[in-house]
């Protein structure tokens, strides 16, 4: 069966495409066509012009894998990165974005034991997360806990399971500790927040942009604006400085954060946030800056007893082959999740078609938690003419493609 | 009475130097003013020929001091770094070298509770400590279990707590985990290896001179020399690599170390012996050497899930603070000492007169275990006409100062 879908997908794939930009995709036609799906699509890197909703042929499983009728998928700050191609070995185009995502067991492959029809269940995937069918390897399912909603679920996976090896396994927090966490209103930095509550007596200094003051001031200890100068700051605080540094931006932020370490500290780096600087610079000014990160000089870690880590999740899952620990943590977490402790912050669903409008809120840092694309959501209608807000960010680079896919639709409504 | 000995300081050393260089301290002598004391005396950065026997003002204990009569000193790499000027922010000299020592408490200064007029004890000392009498804070004073021998108290301390620190609190080794650790032989390497045997399941991989093997085979789980490939000699038993290694030397071994880690794997510099090339070399090109060690970019860590740390004990404790971290591993390793689960391993024995000989022999990488300053130890008689071995390696430089010092006497009875 996956071999007659694979055959298919070139023509559909064409078919699709010029459906889709001419907006006349209804829900019937959707849901219609058993043997394809709606996906969203990244045509080629560059701008947000190059992502949209296409038809696929269905995937099919193969030995080991499971397919997931798809509810909800996450959407990461690394999947804008993916977008502009700004990552080690990017994958050819066209591709399906997406790295998690949860739904139902529709069909197994051979050799899933544990893994039933029905199942509730949340994935990693290396893409093609954002389509409403997906196969991946059993070694990335984990089944959902009962009381867990799919937007609870699409939320969970990579913050959750990244921000637990981080701090228990790279850092080893221990009781007494302080954790500066960098973009604290982000998912992965509202995970760091409630998995350092399960510590006793642990100090979390939270750095994010004031308006989201208000909404995450209970779940850290002190927050300061990333437009301060929150070196200072911290330091009348804990002049000594702190345990552990979680970092997601890079660039001039390294040095920072290398500063602010206390002896035996430990600075993460888990993300180059940094490296999307704008929605129209070119592919190569981002390569540029990516070599432009400030190198350590081991011999200064010696002098000052401090510790620099890179972290990445999708690698340690996808290239390094670490399932089988990735597994032992999510137990250890849905057993947290369970008992309470836990639980994902949502910031906003989006339908797929809205994909647009969700990785321009993440990339200008609007939002409050995690953003999820709900595939059964249907997209808030478009307004015809103020299509102003996103496009002067995000689509100065706009190619003329003949569709009117650029339209865009009332932002941020959640 | 600190005073008054600190005002004698100056003439004494000018007249015992001159007897030193005169080969005419008899035993009697050096037992004989009981405010002055013998110590080794760095009189400037360089070669072996900065190295001598002095006489010096006694010290007498401050507030919060103990004063220890010395019977053993420990003898590290650091210390030919230091007599080389090859750190950072080098001391001014004159000044007496080490930094640890076993003895018996003479006097006790104020707010010492717990130690008594006596008691043995180790201790870390911040400079001083090559000498027949030591105060330092009781912060840095331990007490020796009973049926430990003050040479083997002279090899613990620095050491076993740079072992368990760097394997337990920078790279939380666990059962089944692997680490490679460069001069397996040394004093470091010998406690590494006995701290890992401590933990079920662990492989050590050590690299060591080939001549060191036989002496050391049964204490790791692999040897390798360390002229041969031995990252290829690594990845063929373990083909994924390694979860910590040590090194001790940096320089090109930087690379290599980083290369042979796992997944989530640490890399230790917990020193740069690479930095130490030769007695010849000159203070300025160490320090060229110094900056040519290869930085490390955050950016590769964070792709290959990486952790790279310094550690330095003495920073730690001189610089940091962190004195009351390092009583409570002290404690800990002194609960495995009675348990018969680590014992320090021995080199030799020297006197202080002959601290050139053990310099050279730990610069040579002769040693297996650790090099011991007995402060009663008679030096081993001068060899009259066989001069040439050390000053060779470590004489070129040799000042004409009218001493004869420069003798030497039988290299390495032990």
């Amino acid at each position: 069966m996956a071999k007659e879908g694979a055959d298919m997908t070139e023509e559909t794939e064409f078919m699709i495409d010029r459906n889709v930009g001419q907006e006349t995709v209804s829900v019937e036609s959707r849901a219609g066509n058993a043997k394809e799906m709606r996906a969203v699509m990244l045509t080629g890197f560059g701008g947000l012009n190059k992502v949209r909703v296409s038809r696929k042929a269905m995937p099919e499983p193969q030995d080991g894998e499971v397919k997931i009728r798809v509810k909800a998928c996450g959407l990461n700050f690394l999947d804008l990165m993916v977008r502009q191609g700004n990552i080690d070995n990017p994958p050819k185009t066209p591709i399906v974005p997406g790295f998690e995502c949860c739904g139902i067991v529709e069909s197994v492959g051979g050799n899933t034991e544990g893994f039933e029809i029905g199942d509730k269940v949340m994935a990693f995937v290396n893409y093609n997360a954002w389509a409403e069918v997906v196969c991946t390897p059993v070694d990335f399912v984990y089944k959902m806990p009962d009381e867990m909603t799919f937007a609870e679920a699409a939320a969970f996976s990579l913050n959750f399971v990244a921000a637990y090896m981080m701090l228990f396994h790279v850092a080893s927090l221990q009781e007494g500790m302080s954790v500066l966490v960098h973009s604290a209103g982000g998912g992965v930095g509202q995970a760091v927040a409630q998995l350092c509550a399960t510590v006793p007596n642990v100090t979390v200094f939270g750095i994010a942009s004031s308006f989201k003051h208000a909404a995450i001031k209970d779940s850290v200890t002190h927050l300061f604006d990333r437009n301060v100068d929150y070196i200072q700051e911290v330091k009348k605080i804990s002049p000594d400085g702190v345990d552990v540094v979680l970092d997601c931006l890079c660039g001039e932020n390294t040095g920072k954060g290398l500063s602010l370490l206390k002896p035996l500290g430990t600075y993460i780096l888990y993300g180059a946030s940094n490296m999307v600087t704008g929605e129209t610079k070119s592919f190569f000014s981002f390569a540029k800056s990516w070599w432009q990160v400030e190198k350590v000089n081991p011999i200064k870690l010696y002098e000052e007893n401090k510790v620099i880590a890179g972290f990445s999740l999708l690698n340690l899952l996808f290239k390094q082959g670490r399932s089988s620990l990735v597994k032992a943590v999510m137990d250890k977490l849905l057993c947290l999740y369970r008992q309470k402790k836990i639980k994902p912050v949502v910031d906003s669903l989006w339908a797929l078609e809205e994909v647009k409008e969700a990785m321009q809120r993440i990339h200008d840092r609007g939002n409050v938690g995690k953003l999820i694309l709900d595939v059964e959501k249907s997209p808030t209608p478009l307004m015809a003419s103020d299509s102003t807000e996103t496009s002067e960010a995000g689509e100065e680079e706009e190619e003329p493609e003949g569709d009117n896919d650029s339209k865009e639709r009332m932002p941020f409504i959640h």
